[in-house]
């Protein structure tokens, strides 16, 4: 199923820098035009995407999510 | 309480553009030097901290909210 | 941007049945074969998106989103 | 405690199918009537809950939670 | 139905002190022994639970969204 | 970076009582003046913040993530 638009307004395009693999839970580091986007999915889903590095994805963040920190 | 670090590894830095307000929940878009980036708070923290447009802010993600898509 | 594969396991098919507007977030009710899921995203996705009664969607929940209750 | 409501809309019940065991969070798979619906939660609750193949669950998902593209 | 135990980790016993009504979210503060616990869920759950000042219940948290930082 | 105000409203201010740690996430136990509060957070995060037992630490908790149940 080929997704054509989704509401998710926070998306980070650029290419796996490095993934960390675990028994159940993985870590993926993009690198992106804002430094580097790290994610914790399933090392299901990272073996079934077949994410390496240098594979090109986008990081999709719900804007539900984002906390506000003044600095 | 001033927080000297925090683990949350996925911080943009930027400028609040626009803040559209509800009576619960109010949105907030940063503009940081690589697109926008949208929160959804409650309005009394939007009240609370103060915030406005030109308000310098830092957009904080949990990795575990960050989800992966191949494109 | 068209998505080919998300890492999202958890997907629900379905045709959104109603929409609820507020001012920053809307509610979506998908008619899917799980009953009815309901997501709140940002009334500017709404928009952007063209979300209306009827339209084909698919909801989506990250893993790590997901409790577990024994009943 | 036993909790009588909760105001978490989406509620999957089903059984669980296969559990992978992490040191620190665990992958839960649920077989529902309409698909498979996968939960990443602590080992400890796993334990603390006693939860093993077959156990009758319900996957439950806040609304703020679930995304939504169009296909 | 009536939910024997969840893996909702952080449970926050209190007694709602006020409800911030909104057309889709709404906003709800728990008086606890932590202090106020706040938390926005959806409208429609408010009414369909009969939520209002006084009224006793547990604020839930899943572990995978608590951040950590140094004071 | 000092963070000098976050929009997160709820806070548990305690002290590190035990870390489980994996190889992408680890479990951190809170101990606070009314219970143990746990978070899962990479262990990237746990070392770069040289996270230990007895570490002083506050818990965050954004509003759109706490579930209501009644009891």
């Amino acid at each position: 199923m080929s997704i054509h638009s989704i509401n998710v307004r926070n998306q980070f395009r650029g290419r796996i820098k490095e993934i960390i693999h675990g028994p159940v839970v993985s870590e993926i580091d993009v690198e992106t035009p804002h430094g580097i986007v790290t994610s914790v999915i399933t090392t299901r889903s990272v073996e079934e995407l077949g994410l390496k590095p240098g594979t090109e994805v986008v990081a999709l963040v719900k804007s539900t999510e984002v906390a506000i920190a003044k600095i």
